[in-house]
């Protein structure tokens, strides 16, 4: 148990009193995110306002040997900004300053605080953006993005968050503040520090600013709704997608079943009369209008597509987005879904879910599967639903033993058991289906040479 | 000295007799890079054929402490792969096999020693290519792209080497064969060992596979060589040129001094009759022929450019290219050019050149600046040619001398000391002009974590 009292006065002249907290609301909103099953116990919330304040407090937890956990817009799905056991969590939540837009170099420089979204709206008076957008931006923050190199629904077209980050600033476990790469496109002057603090969950230090990499944006762009036989037409119509008169932006994916939950929850309208097994969502940015209507009309000759709708205007391409972006919610609203978050080399896609169908069959018959994701980047978000007549207990029993299997068939296919949502603690019992021996002993390695003490986000993607 | 007899039978049952090269033209030629300024002497040359073969090889020199210089196509700049101690040369020659291109996740996978244009010629059938491109891409070698994360001059468009590696086999300095990342566009599994081996010249372990990353060959390419009046015209054009109607796929400058050299070396013409002192090479890919027209006839009417010429097919652009791409050549073969490779944050690429005028004024008033490079990235060639007067030992110590002076601005401006070429042998002297002390412990801590005996290129980028 740490000693509260204690800990206030290890802070003291590191931060005002005001910039603490132990309020319960606070100690329950800021230990844990949006996986919501694990119990938030850390002993205080610290509040920094600068790269200083951050660093004042981490020199103080390291010489006594306190725990942090770096707190982002708590927006994350793999637990990886809980806080259960007594830590300091360390909030960015008072560092959102945005400083000016260069149009020129296509740069902002803002903390780590700010919110996705703000960023998106302080950078488009100027016809730019920074190209990470996924569900939770009005919550999420770049810091946590970075931490977690978010992905999302525009990474085809984009990348990920690594690819949008110029400069850092961390703040390392004991203290050191690290100014990384400032605002420079090119610098090959040895290891890039960057991208080792990108991705690893704020295990090795905390970002506290980031200069981030803007780009134009894009012109209107129009979504395609289309409906297909079976998971080899997605694939179909994803490789003519990849020869079609227009930049890709998106190319998502999802089944009637979700279809139907999400029907069921929203009250809304099928997208067109045929009924389909597989629907596929594409966003485009067409060179010419005529050539994508001419595009889509051979879809249909060729018996690529069943059905479907193409958005005339913003209002539309809006609602079509709505029925794949409200699926995730659908799911919650009207079961309870067991989620894995997983990718495949595209070119072992329809394998590897052919497999996963047997298995499931053969195994969990009275399951639901809800499959739906980012299938261009071979992202699938594979979602079991609980039957109605079985126990809760029973069901997360079972689905612990089914990750086993489904990650062995991941492995099999060369795939990865996190594509976007990280590891935190919800998947770091299976990270040896991913990363191999060899892999963990370097990662390990790395940490305790830049975290001899295990005080960053301890416990976190593995133990030490 | 390496006992080169011993050293053979250490290797004996890694390797066939004929993979390993003691004839003194091997060890001239495999011994260095396109540095030229320091003797090789390694002590054998190895030539793996698959990435086993070099995983034996290095547990062999790991447990008999022997060290290994990685080597690709020898076309460094920075002394990376020099060997020059009774190393083992560990060259990847023998490596060059490329499998299928995959048309629809946009992958091609290759042995570590393929050539970048055997790359590019291998995709190009598809309609597809992997966007690293420089001058010296007839010899460099995919794995030594990677491991100096090589620019270019299509980074403005394309961004550097790292954006378009998905997956790597690296082998580690005690012989473990790492498979990272396979061909996932998504993998948030904790750290990004991929990460940590770009980049690093080799300094970690060797990059024996790849699996890259491919995009669709660009529609034909509009080239504008303009004249303006001064550095202050080329960043106003550059930012004319972020909102102009067309994809900016390169934006190079050069000044008088270098196309003079030029027309000496080759014997071209001028490419406009208007005398300038700064140029800029712009190559776009236009939406629309006729916008661009109307945009390029505005910077005239404005008095942005003075004068210019527009390629009309691609004979002509390849013409206009060569008077860009044949200014390092042209600088070596009218006189003797010291080089630096630096980077600047676009705002202060204009104070800070005036500062460099200025001090090269005051302390070097009879050496001539030769300024060309990326610019648009930052990224600036900074030559000076040795005054004829002036004997190459007294210039030789001289440069270095201005070279501190000259990073002591770059430092002040938040700018790298090597942009592109890397650090190797030849920048080390110098890091910390751009890397802090902070930064410098971390990464010695993680060179002594992956290669605890420091044998992968010992003293390349800082010594231990």
């Amino acid at each position: 148990m740490t000693d509260v009292a204690a800990l206030r006065a290890l802070l003291a002249d590191a931060l005002p009193a005001d910039c603490l907290s132990d309020d319960p609301d606070d100690l329950a909103t800021y230990g844990r995110d949006w996986t919501k099953v694990y119990a938030p116990a850390p002993a205080l919330i610290a509040f920094p306002r600068s790269t200083a304040e951050v660093a004042a407090v981490l020199a103080r937890c390291d010489a006594s040997g306190i725990a942090v956990v770096p707190s982002g817009g708590r927006t994350g799905l793999a637990g990886g900004a809980v806080a259960r056991d007594g830590e300091l969590v360390l909030s960015l939540a008072r560092m959102r300053a945005m400083g000016p837009v260069d149009p020129v170099a296509l740069t902002v420089h803002v903390e780590a605080g700010a919110v996705t979204e703000a960023v998106h709206q302080h950078c488009a008076p100027h016809g730019l953006t920074w190209p990470v957008d996924f569900a939770s931006k009005g919550s999420s923050q770049v810091g946590g993005n970075i931490a977690t190199n978010a992905g999302g629904v525009k990474v085809i077209r984009y990348g990920l968050t690594r690819q949008w980050v110029l400069g850092l600033v961390v703040v390392t476990a004991r203290g050191d503040i690290l100014r990384l790469n400032g605002a420079l496109e090119k610098n090959n002057t040895g290891l890039d520090l960057r991208q080792v603090f990108i991705g690893t969950e704020g295990t090795l230090g905390v970002i506290t600013e980031a200069t981030l990499k803007l780009t134009r944006l894009p012109a209107p762009q129009t979504v395609l709704l289309l409906g297909v036989s079976d998971l080899q037409a997605v694939l179909a119509l994803f490789e003519a997608a990849r020869g079609g008169p227009f930049t890709l932006s998106a190319f998502e994916f999802f089944t009637d079943r979700c279809l139907a939950r999400l029907q069921r929850h929203r009250k809304v309208r099928a997208p067109f009369d045929t009924p389909c097994t597989h629907y596929v969502l594409m966003e485009v940015e067409p060179r010419d209008p005529d050539a994508l209507a001419a595009w889509a009309a051979r879809l249909f000759e060729e018996g690529l597509a069943l059905d479907g709708t193409m958005s005339q205007d913003g209002s539309q391409a809006a609602a079509l987005w709505s029925l794949r972006e409200g699926i995730s919610e659908s799911l919650s609203a009207t079961g309870l879904p067991h989620k894995n978050d997983i990718a495949l080399p595209l070119a072992a896609l329809h394998a590897f879910c052919a497999e996963l169908d047997a298995l499931l069959a053969a195994r969990y018959p009275d399951w639901e599967l809800c499959l739906f994701g980012h299938i261009g980047d071979g992202n699938l978000h594979v979602n079991v639903m609980k039957p109605d007549d079985l126990p809760k207990e029973e069901f997360l029993a079972k689905t612990h033993e089914a990750d086993h299997a489904i990650f062995t068939l991941v492995k099999k296919y060369g795939g990865s058991i996190s594509a976007e949502h990280g590891i935190g603690l919800l998947k770091k019992d299976y990270l040896a289906y991913s990363r191999s021996p060899a892999e963990l002993a370097i990662m390990r390695s790395i940490k305790r040479a830049l975290d001899p003490k295990n005080l960053m986000n301890p416990g976190k993607i593995f133990d030490l």
